[in-house]
């Protein structure tokens, strides 16, 4: 992911457990991924899935705006859909607000912290 | 983790890159995420870690005040700086409001949106 902006900026935290087997998963996540990259006000995603099948999303936007107007987008809307359908056995989306945001890099030196 | 009350919370979000092999970070994880779940204002925390090693944790607050107090006790700081010694080449520490929240659980009948 490259560098954020400066705070404030948004965060939207997608928590979730798949369903056994991939039903086309795999695809549509990176189509959607794609898809999310070019919308108006999106900044950057990072997104990990453990061994024990809890996967985290996080992808950062410039407003909340934004965020409303990808949540609207017709194909990530039947994405949604067939998420719940097939996908997901469970999830938790939160929209927060990032105020403040710490960065550091490990040198042969001493701590970078930035900002 | 256990349902959180309904928001506004606070949300830290730590997105890491470990160093390779292990150094002592499995043992020093488990026991900072005990201590953290034993300080005031704790709410839960979800965490994964990919097969590209990019980590994901969020851990969730009542309050900034809370968050503040367990960045300066004095096991976590010293975990802290063994991570920046040992553990991690980069990591990204974000503190963030959390607004909404929704939840969606599986069901054979229709959607169950809470809150």
């Amino acid at each position: 992911m490259n560098a954020l902006p400066t705070p404030p900026y948004y965060a939207v935290i997608f928590t979730s457990r798949r369903t056994p087997g991939d039903h086309g998963y795999a695809d549509m996540a990176a189509q959607m991924a794609a898809l999310a990259a070019q919308q108006p006000g999106y900044l950057g995603a990072e997104s990990a899935r453990g061994d024990d099948g809890l996967g985290l999303t996080v992808s950062y936007w410039r407003s909340e705006a934004d965020i409303a107007a990808w949540r609207r987008h017709a194909e990530h809307q039947i994405a949604r859909d067939t998420g719940r359908r097939d996908w997901y056995a469970h999830y938790t989306l939160r929209v927060a607000k990032v105020e403040r945001a710490y960065s550091w890099q490990h040198t042969d030196g001493p701590a970078d912290p930035q900002p």
